[in-house]
């Protein structure tokens, strides 16, 4: 469906072609900006409350830095759809997030205005202070360098730790703190409160000019209020008026709180701005969703909401008459409240994910056992240590490519100390629309090689249940979980949970010639592959491993001195993962088979639904069949022969 | 030889018998602990002025907090040994950092006095959060739980992701901001400048007083200025005298800065604060190295001098007739400058380790193109990344078990986005006496699974060289080197520089029967073995990979059709490390053969001398040895019986 651009908006192709109109216009351009960007993913989707909440401040970026050459990073990137749309894809804006089309974040490879390629939060400053400190030593002074970051994406370590650089760095650095008190549930901790406090009073601008108001009546008290002046003032410009200001004690100057939707406004201060050198901050109070009343009201269910009707704010959910699956985001949820009831010891810890990884169904039912940490993976995991050595047993749920930021805690704070931690890691595998940056293609690889570490995956909801209930059994250490994006295969899930052995996986289906290893939900394509093939008389055997370590040695042993032919099939990388477990033991064992290991090859997979990626990187149900086909087609031809 | 303790110390063996001693006794205690580490480190080794700047705190604490019910917990650690000494240790302390000794840092399988294992810096705050909450939990109310941390750890960003958290949880935990101005290197960054600030002036507290004074007087003045009082008061403390502090403004109630070697004084301050409930930071100004004049002067030299004359302070060197071979951080620091005179584009980042990855070389050389962004992986890989996008090359030194930190940093904001990053990660395998924390045995397993990432592994000096100089061309994407910590093998090592086809391995020795691939300075071992081999009639060839990724196909073709017997060493974790990429190749390529793979098990290795641990792991040269002899002993069986 052909979406159409506003008067304005549609002679706008690039920044150019904006700054050719009247400040007057401004306004115009935002409310068609913000119409265009409600209307095209209404109906195809994306992320939706971020990109209206920062429209203003889109329009009047481009309107006066010199973009691309000033240089603009937007943190995190859901919310950079207006500036994707004033930077040459309006266009091919329809496309966002589909397979082979355009990203739902900045990309460097999709355009030169998109600086830096993000997906994760918080990198924005670092990235920002490289390019300035590379501008400086260029010599290049006139250059901009602007990090959009919001009050979320603040509370990760790796901002402050840019903060505290960019604060001794005579670079031309400008971070613009999107204040929208949300990550993509309620953002939390006590910078949040702090920001809220200074906003809400509007009290630290006003106080610096109150203080001085003041200060100066004092004066003319007379001869011993002015000496008492010269005192206060003294004191107060030392260390207050210079420190007083969170930013300020890092050497930012601080500038704000001032309206993010006023965008009049905000083109006179940016103005101003970029005639100060130095690191600056501006603090722009804005609210998601602005200019769709649902979206204002509900952030969180709106943050990526899926299509809906753009007049009714009808979300439009897929029907079906069969029961579904539930999501495995879901099934982790409930199944961790159940467990929780009858286990005082269970904890629950999220990094800003209370809704993505259902940790709500627990913090709304057992407030006091569920925390919501804001986003700092690496605080939750050795948070989650301490507690464990306490004897609780916290749950950590992590997505899979998030869990990289907190690599060092897994391993020095909880794996070394073997502490009883048991990680999540929801999103594993390819993760869809959201792309590079998010498929989680990684933990099989980075978690298989850390000593103490249990590495597991469920096949379906009913071993993830199963999986939960074992991690939270007496004397375990470190234990891992992964399952994927959305949807399982059990609309029947709520089945009673047993406990698994550690390190036994299981036989899905017995076989002859070839045999097929899997681990987590791909091992359902394997399951379609085995159907269709039975079809044609070739049968597989399939086995599920359910745990990368320990190992099967048992079940391993059988299938090598079985079958020669072997195919080992994963949603993760083929580089460490569990294809390459699997071949390490061969070598151990000296066994010698033909092994064919299917999954994530070493390149940079873009974005797509997970049955086109899955196709793409050949470990979908048609790639499995065409492989056995491909080892089974000398019996074949020899049955044929004969 | 036998340390003596001073009189006091010798009564104290817990922190039991340090409590029966009278306040007036605490100063003769201090000075004995000190006398004591300064005697043990003296002739043992070990890490010196951190401990030194914590003798009045350690025994103020132990003093006050009724350990190990009240939780202390030592951020990095290596400042615990007084801590160590007064927690029945004293008599095993000079086993400190030795093979089967304790360990250097606090270990909780040590002492119950030990929390929480430490060794990376900056993970006390999240760790005594963890327990604060606990303790909540369980209604145990009366528990208090400190961290003591150094100014800088508290750069990290996860110092500040448990700030913000601890902010708003009502947890009974105490931060005390262990302030020396130092990392092992001079501390650096804005917070830093900020704490001199609040610190030299005395600033802050003394603020608050004299802003209370002062308006005291005003109201004297009249009831025209008494309105004016109470005007401003309102101002000042609705939001002045709650947020001007920046620990403060993330709701920690601050208190300080306090002379931190003022025992008798910091005694008092704890008993007082203990009453306080919430979170709460004391700031203690202390001297890194106190007590020991050339300690204190530099402070950078003596953070682990080595063996020393306590009473001359003549740090002692091993004294050899030959020339020895470099540090290969050194050969790093050097070749770096040498690089960098012809290539303009060339930049150095260090986290924090100037002095440890020899990048103070080229900071001194050239300042304006070398960074210390303090203790700040996930800044210094993003930072790296944004200088990238500017056509910069930077060499981004970090020890591998350090870039542990980093993970998602590299993944998602170099390796996704192809930029030309060069890590040279320092102290990659075993890296001795700082033991399980420090070593670097997960990197090529991390690293190999990344997709464009180039995975490499100097064998000596020259190696490293070439690496460095084949890094920095033109076109080349993220690029990753490791080496050990400790000296290579090549005393005339300044030879040109030559660029390495990038996935080329060597031959260092052709061969027969048994194949040896070996990666990075292991090699060595490699060759030592090769030889002791020869000399009984034995001949394996060798080959030095350079490469995990991309592997050298044509080599290990070669290898491959011509052995059926091979060997892989590595310094580096088995699981998925070079031998399983080895294995990976066999299987994809369909070649049988007998594969040992030789490298750090799956276990938590502890700390000694890198020899005895090569040793300990099997894979030092008599392990590799031993290997080719089983290897090879059908044959030499037959020899015998022909």
């Amino acid at each position: 469906m052909e979406v159409k651009a506003g008067e304005l908006l549609e002679q706008i192709n690039y920044p150019s072609d904006l700054k050719k109109l009247k400040e007057s216009d401004l306004e115009q351009v935002c409310q068609e900006l913000r119409q265009y960007i409600i209307d095209v993913v209404s109906v195809n989707g994306g992320h939706f409350g971020a990109s209206l909440g920062v429209v203003e401040l889109t329009v009047a970026l481009h309107y006066i830095l010199n973009t691309p050459y000033d240089q603009l990073v937007w943190d995190v990137g859901h919310q950079a759809y207006g500036h994707k749309i004033l930077t040459g894809r309006r266009s091919v804006f329809h496309t966002n997030r589909i397979y082979k089309g355009i990203s739902g974040f900045p990309k460097r490879s999709e355009s030169e205005y998109d600086t830096f390629g993000v997906g994760h939060s918080s990198t924005s400053i670092s990235a920002a202070l490289g390019m300035a400190v590379a501008s400086h030593y260029k010599g290049e002074t006139d250059r901009q360098h602007v990090a959009v970051i919001g009050d979320g994406a603040m509370t990760a370590g790796m901002a402050f730790e840019a903060l505290n650089h960019a604060g001794i760095e005579n670079s031309n650095i400008l971070v613009i703190l999107n204040d929208n008190c949300m990550s993509i549930d309620q953002n939390v901790g006590a910078l949040k409160e702090y920001l809220t406090d200074i906003t809400t009073s509007k009290s630290y601008n006003r106080f610096k000019g109150d203080v001085t108001h003041v200060l100066r009546k004092i004066a003319e008290l007379g001869p011993d209020a002015r000496q008492l002046f010269k005192k206060i003032k003294k004191t107060i410009k030392g260390t207050l008026l210079k420190n007083s200001n969170f930013f300020e004690a890092l050497q930012f100057r601080y500038f704000g709180p001032i309206d993010g939707h006023d965008v009049k406004h905000l083109v006179k201060v940016l103005k101003d701005l970029r005639d100060i050198p130095g690191p600056k901050l501006l603090h722009c109070v804005t609210v998601k969703g602005k200019g769709f009343a649902l979206a204002e009201k509900d952030q969180t269910k709106w943050h990526a909401p899926g299509l809906f009707d753009k007049i009714t704010g009808e979300i439009k959910k897929p029907v079906s008459d069969k029961p579904q699956p539930p999501k495995y985001q879901d099934v982790f949820g409930y199944t961790l409240v159940e467990l929780a009831e009858k286990n005082e010891k269970i904890m629950g810890i999220t990094p800003a994910m209370p809704s993505g990884s259902s940790m709500n169904i627990m913090m709304k039912a057992m407030p006091k056992r569920a925390f919501d940490v804001g986003i700092a993976e690496q605080h939750a995991v050795t948070f989650s240590a301490g507690l464990a050595t306490q004897g609780l047993i916290p749950f950590c749920n992590i997505y899979s490519s998030f869990m990289q930021r907190a690599y060092d805690q897994v391993i020095h704070d909880v794996a070394i100390q073997n502490l009883h931690v048991v990680f999540c890691l929801d999103r594993a595998g390819v993760a869809g629309a959201d792309g590079a940056t998010h498929h989680g293609a990684y933990d099989l690889a980075y978690m298989r090689c850390i000593p103490n570490m249990i590495v597991s995956a469920p096949m379906n909801e009913e071993e993830l249940r199963n999986l939960m209930f074992t991690a939270q059994q007496e004397n375990i250490g470190p234990f891992s979980i992964r399952y994927p994006r959305g949807q399982g295969v059990m609309p029947d899930w709520r089945r009673p949970m047993k406990a698994i052995s550690i390190g036994k996986g299981r036989k899905v289906c017995d076989g002859e010639e070839v045999a097929i290893l899997t681990i987590g939900h791909i091992g359902n394509e394997a399951i379609k592959a085995c159907l269709e093939l039975n079809s044609e008389g070739i049968y597989p055997a399939h086995y599920d491993l359910r745990f990368v370590k320990p190992l099967d040695e048992e079940l391993l042993h059988e299938v090598f001195s079985k079958f020669k032919k072997i195919i080992t099939v994963e949603d993760g990388c083929l580089q460490g993962g569990m294809g390459s477990a699997v071949v390490e033991f061969m070598a151990d064992h000296t066994y010698a088979a033909q092994v064919i290991r299917l999954g994530i090859p070493d390149e940079v997979i873009e974005h797509g639904e997970q049955p086109e990626l899955w196709a793409e990187c050949g470990y979908d149900a048609t790639s499995i069949i065409e492989t056995v086909r491909k080892l089974t087609v000398s019996r074949a031809t020899k049955t044929l022969a004969s």
